[in-house]
C-alpha cells in the first residue's frame, strides 16, 4: 500500500490551517512519571548508593551487591574494543577524529579566553574554563547508540574537562560492545552501568562511590528526561529534545531516490519523528513521493517509517525557492537539507536551523556520524533560540575586571550617581571610597 | 550593638561542618506559588489579551482598558530621558557605552561565524546568527534599577537581536523614569507596563497585542521566576537567579573599611545576600569587623545589611591565600573580589566565579554599574556550570556542513558502516547513494 504522506500547497487557500497541523506537537507531561521520578530523586538524594543500587537491580534485572561493582573498568572498555569488527572500530576511529578536528576548531573560534586595557589602564575580559566534571548519560538496550558516545564525550574532552563519567543502563546485564568501544575511543574516565532517573540523580547530587558532576547531558527516555528537568539548576543539562525532525529543501535537482532516502532516515527513527519536504516543484514532488513507495517495502525499519510519515511527514509545494526558505524559518528545523545545485544562494535566507546539510552529496546521515559538527541538536523549534551542543556547552566564562587607580576616579563617580538613583548607599560609599581623597591601598 | 557575624577558621575542627551551614542555601518550592503561575500561564495562552488585562489591571491596581493602551511609547520615554538630572542622564549614557564597549569585544571574541574546508573540500563551520526577538522582565516598585534594563538590552542590542520588548510593572501607576530613561538610552523597541507571571506567559506565548518572543531575561520576584522556570523550552530564558553572593578574598593590603563596605553593599541588596571575607591574616580580619561596626550605624540600608550579615555573612580566617583560593573554588561565587596586592598571583587559582574583581580599586560596585562586564551573573554555586549573561546568550549557532563529491566517497562509508551497527539502515542506505556507482545530481 503507498505511503499516505500528507501533500500541501502553499497557494492552497486552507494552507495555513494544514500547516499548523503539521506544526503542532506538544510534549505532554505524564504527571505519573513526573511524580515517579521526583520520588526517586528524593530517594537517591537522602540514601546515595543503598537506593542507586535498589532501583538498578529491580529496574535493569540485575543482582548486583554494590555500586562499585556496577563500575567498568578500563579493561572491560578495551575488550569491547578488540571484540568488535575491524571495520567498525576504524569507522569509529575515524569518526571521532574528524569530531575531534571539528570541535577543536571550535574551541579556536570561540572557546578562548581574551581581555583588553582600557585608555585608563583598566583591564577588562572573560576567562574561559572548563568545568571539573560532567555526566554522560548514554541509553541501554535498543536504542544504544555507540555515536552519541562520541557527539557527548569528545566535545567535553576538547573543552578540557577534568573528568567524564558516563552513565548506561545494561538491562539483563546485556552490554553493547559498540558503545562501550566508543568510550574507550572517546576518551570517557569512568563508566557505571546504572540508568533511569536513578543514574541522572546519582550524577547531580553524587553518592559515596558515584562522584557529583556539574553538568549532565545526552539522551533518554521519559523517565530520563524528567528526571533532568528536575535537577537543572543543581546541576547544569545540555537540553530536553523532543522528536528528530529533517526539513529538505530542493530546487529538484538531486536525484529524488535520495532525497526518499533522506527522509527515510529521519522517519526510522521513531514513530514521532518528523520528515518535511519544502519544493517549488510539482513534478519533482511526485518523483520523490514515486521513490518513497518505490523504496520503502525493502526497508527493514518500513513501519516505524510509514508510521512516522503518515502521522507527522508533508510534501509542500511552495511558490519559489524563497517562499520555502521562509517557511523553513518558521519550522526551525533540528536538521535542514537544501538539496539544491545552489545551495549557497539559499544558506543566508536561512536564519533558524541546528545543522545545514549543503548540496545534493551533503546527506544528514554523513553529519550525523562523522562529518565532525555534533549530532546533538536543537529539535522542535528550539533552534531560534539555541544551538547544537558544542565545546562551549562544557566550558563556563568569568568576567575579569582590574580597575585602575586612574579608572577608579572617572568609574566611581558614575557608579555613586547610579548607585544612589537606585537606593543603594553602600554600592555608592565603596565606589566613592577608591576616590582619591581617600586612604591609599597599603597605606 | 555590634554585628553578630560568624567568625570561622580553617584550623578549627569543626570548620567542615560550620562551613557546611554557610553554603547551605535551598530554594524552597513554593507550591502555592507554582500552583497559581500554573494557572494564570495557562489563562493567558488560553484568553491572551483579555487575560494579561485582568491580572494587570487586579495585581497592580490599574484601570485599563486595554492592552494596547499599557504600551508607553517612544515619546514617554524621551520624557523621563528629560525629566531626570542632568548627572543622572550623564551616568546612564556613560554606563551604557562602556557596557556596549565591553559586548563589542565579546562579540569580536567569539559572536561569529566561522568556516573551514578540510583536504577533500568538504566546507565545515558554524553560523552565528540573533534571536529575532526578545522580552527583558524588568520589575517594578522599589526593586526597579536602570542598571538592569542596560544589563540585559545592551548585550540584545550588540548581538543584533531584531526586536527587544520589555515589560515593567507599575504598581498604582507609578513610574520610575530613570528605568524609562534606561530603556531610551538602551535602545530598547517596545514598552509595556505588565508584570508578574501574566507578562511572562504574553512574552513566551504572545498575544493580539504582545509579540510572542524567543528568550525572556531578567531578574523577578518569586512569581516571575516560577513562570519563567514554566515556559523554559517554549522560549529561551536566561536563568532562574538566587540571592546575590560576595566573597573578598583578601590579602591583607586594602584598607578594611573598603573590604568592609565591599561585603555591605551586597548585603543590602536582601537579607538572603551573602557576604564572605577569607584572609589569612587575624589581624585583618578584626580590623574588617570593627570597621563594619563602626560604618553599619551610618548606613540608611542598616537593617538589611545587619540581617544578612548575621543571617548568612562570615569571616574566614584560612592557612595562606592558597587555601584560600581552594576555599573560593568551592563556593563559586557570584562576585569574587581579590582584594590584594598581587592580585594576578591568585586569579589563575580561581576557577569558578560569575566575575573576578582583581585588585583593591575594583570595588564589586563598579561592576555592578559601569566597569563593562555585565552584572547579571551565576549565584548559588552555579558558577561552576554557568556563565555571566552576554552577546551569546541573544545569539544561536547553526552548524554547516557542505560534503564535496570527494568527500561523501570517504565520509559514507564510514557512515554506513557505523548506521548499519546501530540498526539504522535507511541512515547507511542515504550515505550509500552517495557513492560513485550511484546516480550523478542533475543526471
Amino acid at each position: 500500500m503507498n505511503v499516505q504522506i500528507r501533500q500541501l500547497a502553499t497557494t492552497a487557500p486552507d494552507f495555513e490551517a494544514e500547516f499548523q497541523r503539521v506544526l503542532h506537537w506538544a510534549a505532554e507531561t505524564d504527571h505519573a512519571i513526573e511524580q515517579r521520578v521526583a520520588e526517586i530523586l528524593a530517594d537517591v538524594c537522602q540514601r546515595g548508593d543503598a537506593a542507586v543500587l535498589e532501583y538498578t537491580n529491580r529496574f535493569d534485572g540485575l543482582g548486583a551487591t554494590s555500586v562499585a561493582a556496577l563500575e567498568l573498568g578500563r579493561a572491560e572498555l578495551d575488550a569491547a574494543l578488540a571484540q568488535i569488527t575491524p571495520a567498525q572500530r576504524s569507522a569509529l576511529e575515524a569518526a571521532a577524529r574528524r569530531v575531534r578536528a571539528y570541535h577543536e576548531r571550535q574551541l579556536e573560534a570561540c572557546g578562548r579566553s581574551w581581555s583588553y586595557r582600557d585608555e585608563d589602564g583598566t583591564l577588562l575580559g572573560q576567562k574561559v574554563t572548563p568545568l571539573d566534571r560532567v555526566g554522560i548519560y548514554v541509553p541501554g538496550g535498543k536504542a544504544a547508540y555507540p555515536s552519541s558516545v562520541l557527539m557527548n564525550a569528545v566535545p567535553a574532552k576538547v573543552a578540557g574537562v577534568g573528568e567524564i563519567i558516563m552513565v548506561v543502563p545494561t538491562p539483563r546485564g546485556e552490554k553493547n560492545p559498540l558503545v562501550l568501544a566508543a568510550a574507550a575511543v572517546a576518551g570517557v574516565d569512568r563508566v557505571f552501568t546504572i540508568g533511569g532517573a536513578q543514574a541522572v540523580a546519582a550524577l547531580a547530587y553524587g553518592t559515596a562511590t558515584i562522584p557529583k558532576v556539574d553538568k549532565v547531558t545526552g539522551p533518554g527516555n521519559a523517565y530520563v528526561a524528567s528526571a533532568k528537568k528536575h535537577v537543572y539548576g543543581t546541576v547544569g543539562i545540555d537540553m530536553i529534545a523532543g522528536p528528530s525532525e529533517i526539513l529538505v529543501l530542493a530546487d529538484g535537482t538531486t536525484p529524488p531516490e535520495w532525497v526518499a532516502m533522506d527522509l527515510f532516515s529521519q522517519a526510522e527513527h521513531d514513530e514521532l519523528a518528523q520528515s518535511i519536504l519544502l519544493c517549488p516543484d510539482a513534478d519533482y514532488i511526485a518523483r520523490v513521493k514515486a521513490e518513497i513507495d518505490r523504496l520503502l517495502p525493502d526497508m527493514p525499519r518500513r513501519d516505524v517509517i510509514r508510521a512516522s510519515l503518515e502521522g507527522r511527514g508533508a510534501l509542500i509545494l511552495t511558490r519559489s525557492m524563497e517562499e520555502a526558505c521562509e517557511i523553513s524559518n518558521r519550522i526551525a528545523p533540528e536538521h535542514l537539507e537544501v538539496s539544491s545545485r545552489e545551495p549557497g544562494r539559499w544558506e543566508p535566507l536561512l536564519r533558524h536551523a541546528g545543522a545545514i546539510f549543503l548540496g545534493a552529496y551533503t546527506s544528514e546521515s554523513l553529519g550525523d556520524y562523522c562529518a565532525g559538527p555534533n549530532h546533538v541538536l536543537p529539535t522542535s523549534g528550539t533552534a531560534r533560540f539555541s544551538s547544537p551542543l558544542g565545546v562551549y556547552d562544557f566550558q563556563k566564562r568569568s568576567s575579569l575586571i582590574e580597575v585602575s587607580a586612574q579608572g577608579a576616579q572617572m568609574l566611581g563617580r558614575i557608579a555613586a550617581e547610579l548607585a544612589y538613583g537606585e537606593g543603594l548607599q553602600a554600592h555608592a560609599r565603596a565606589a566613592e571610597f577608591r576616590l582619591d581623597q581617600n586612604d591609599q591601598p597599603g597605606a
